[in-house]
């Protein structure tokens, strides 16, 4: 049993802690009051109240715990992570920050930190598979397309988000990055819109995102790779035309004599309806398809994820999927099965067959499963 | 030559009054005073600095006038007419004001003064036409589609207006009443979209909007009577989304310590989308079709309206279609051949065939031209 704090107590963090609860002592930090009544009052889980954009209190709250997860907004991300391993504490991160963490890489390794970042669905998962594919065939191809939605579509978005919905439109506004024939591209989000069908959800929507992010880097010798996000149809035209018309600029236009950025006022507009409710049937949908060839022979591997929400537990699929992945590499840190000292993204992880399979197993005795299929 | 002044000097105010100011000694009066330079400086036209929110001033503004012209907004409009009737002058009115102008006919009666309300192009011309046929034919049914909208489409919401989105929006929220069968009916704005093909355009989108009002009175034998606006397929999906969202709502909403309603913010938003820019080409489509029965026989008439933006006189087809028609019905008084005492919207000047002929001609000549299709 180890000591863990989990830093941030949204939809996401809340499932991590509660998970991790079950065999570590577990505190969780937020300076939402509310959240960390419900883990304090349904758990045996201690809450801190805190403001997390305070370097020193991080600093503070670190010192007396073994680990570290960072399950904050993506604009808190990368200060999160940097003043932990400056505190010198492991920690597993599910930001999905803006900035390149492997900039804190040298800073890990000379504290002799292991820090674990991008550990969720995705990006995560996909960097995991294809970490440990790419030691045992030569990969031509990588390319996933993954989405969480709620069940039941409401008009006119059709889509419920676990976080801000300013976080939502910020992946909906970077840059996607992608690779083809071996040539770094880079297209506008939510670009080359295509319709695809998966049993149990119907027809779906993929559009590019920016969701490669370090495999750009570490698995750059792969000639194709690319990364499509999944939202029912109609979802990413009607975001496209408030887009065009101005209703995400960030700079401000005067409104009754007060500046207000279009972004934040139309982040507000959308909160309620984007809103997942407490028990609210959700679902998450993954195909990882890579391409290659293995012993000299084509082969492609295909993963599907289709996972639902757990109505005991109260967890969304959204929670479920991407915090069971912090966890498991969580336990992988904590029962020494991996050892490494830097900043280690999945596909550094995947790398070890044992890792790998220990991640996958720790999510399948939670029902989040991987279902590989051969050709 | 009489002494005219219009109120308000936005698009079609400007219109009105350059027409005017070919044989009258006008006066343009607004609080805009870079709109009123523009006139002052161009054309032969008097101008006026002057708040038109302020009762007292128009009362005292108008006492030096034969007639007055309203081309103020909408939420303006029944204060202004009223306030103009209160002075004893005659009227011309396009503000498509919310209220029932037919309140005012009592006190225009008293007061001796002629106003002719929703004097443009739609509301407007249909009635004139309504009017008339309605002396010659026993009508079953009225139908009319109508759209003032650019040449050019630009996306997402493919439209341009001559005046503040809050009023577009409007007309976009308030119900929409119509006739079926002998039987009033109401049907939300924008409900029962259709697509039609015009010539010279191409397919554009009807929908139900709230465009009959005094023809619901005034033609209530009628059994079969109904209105859509044209816009370009696209235009109201995203509209419809936009309003179901709340980016419509009037209720304020806290946002940097200020209560805002989301109406004000999105028309803020939209208010540069949406501007018709001078010299912008244009255009406006409408269609009447009246059926019935002439001595015994079944008939159908179709008047059909294609008018475009004049580069030469730098008027939009806007300006032009609701403008003339207001001119045209200043004329009407001026010359003597309307007399009539109280509120007049156009079905009751068109029941005079005089009046009709006089104002078909009038448009012509400035090659605003209704083409007429018997059947």
């Amino acid at each position: 049993m180890s000591k863990i704090v989990v830093l941030g107590a949204g939809m996401v963090g809340k499932a991590i802690a509660i998970d991790l609860s079950k065999n570590h002592q577990v505190t969780s930090a937020d300076i939402d009051e509310k959240s960390l009544k419900f883990l304090s009052e349904n758990y045996p889980i201690h809450t801190v109240a805190v403001n997390l954009m305070h370097d020193e209190m991080i600093q503070n709250l670190v010192k007396d715990y073994d680990l570290v997860v960072s399950a904050v907004p993506g604009f808190m991300g990368y200060d999160v992570v940097r003043t932990v391993i400056e505190a010198g504490k492991n920690i597993v991160d599910i930001s999905f920050m803006p900035e390149d963490f492997m900039d804190l890489n040298a800073l890990a390794a000379r504290q002799g930190v292991t820090a674990i970042t991008d550990c969720g669905v995705a990006p995560g998962m996909p960097n995991l598979i294809a970490g440990y594919l790419n030691e045992i065939m030569e990969i031509e191809s990588l390319e996933y397309v993954v989405g969480g939605l709620p069940q039941v579509r409401k008009y006119p978005f059709y889509y419920k988000a676990p976080f801000s919905p300013v976080d939502v439109i910020e992946e909906y506004t970077r840059p996607a990055r992608f690779v083809e024939k071996g040539q770094a591209m880079v297209k506008p989000a939510m670009s080359e819109p295509e319709l695809m069908h998966f049993d149990k959800v119907g027809t779906l929507e993929a559009f590019f995102t920016d969701g490669l992010r370090s495999l750009l880097h570490n698995l750059s010798h792969i000639p194709d790779m690319k990364e499509k996000t999944l939202r029912y149809p109609g979802h990413i035209h009607l975001i496209q035309a408030l887009k065009t018309a101005g209703f995400f600029d960030k700079d401000p236009i005067t409104i009754n004599n007060t500046a207000i950025r279009p972004i934040d006022f139309t982040s507000k507009i959308l909160i309620n309806d984007w809103k997942l409710e407490p028990q609210e049937p959700d679902f998450t949908v993954m195909r990882i398809t890579v391409k290659g060839q293995m012993e000299g022979k084509p082969r492609t591997v295909v993963y599907d994820l289709y996972d639902t929400w757990d109505p005991v537990e109260g967890l969304s699929s959204m929670a479920r999927t991407t915090g069971f992945t912090a966890t498991a590499h969580v336990e992988l840190i904590l029962q020494g099965k991996f050892t490494g000292k830097g900043v280690f993204p999945l596909e550094l992880i995947g790398m070890d067959p044992d890792a790998y399979e220990f991640v996958l197993d720790y999510l399948q005795k939670r029902n989040v499963v991987y279902t590989q299929t051969d050709y």
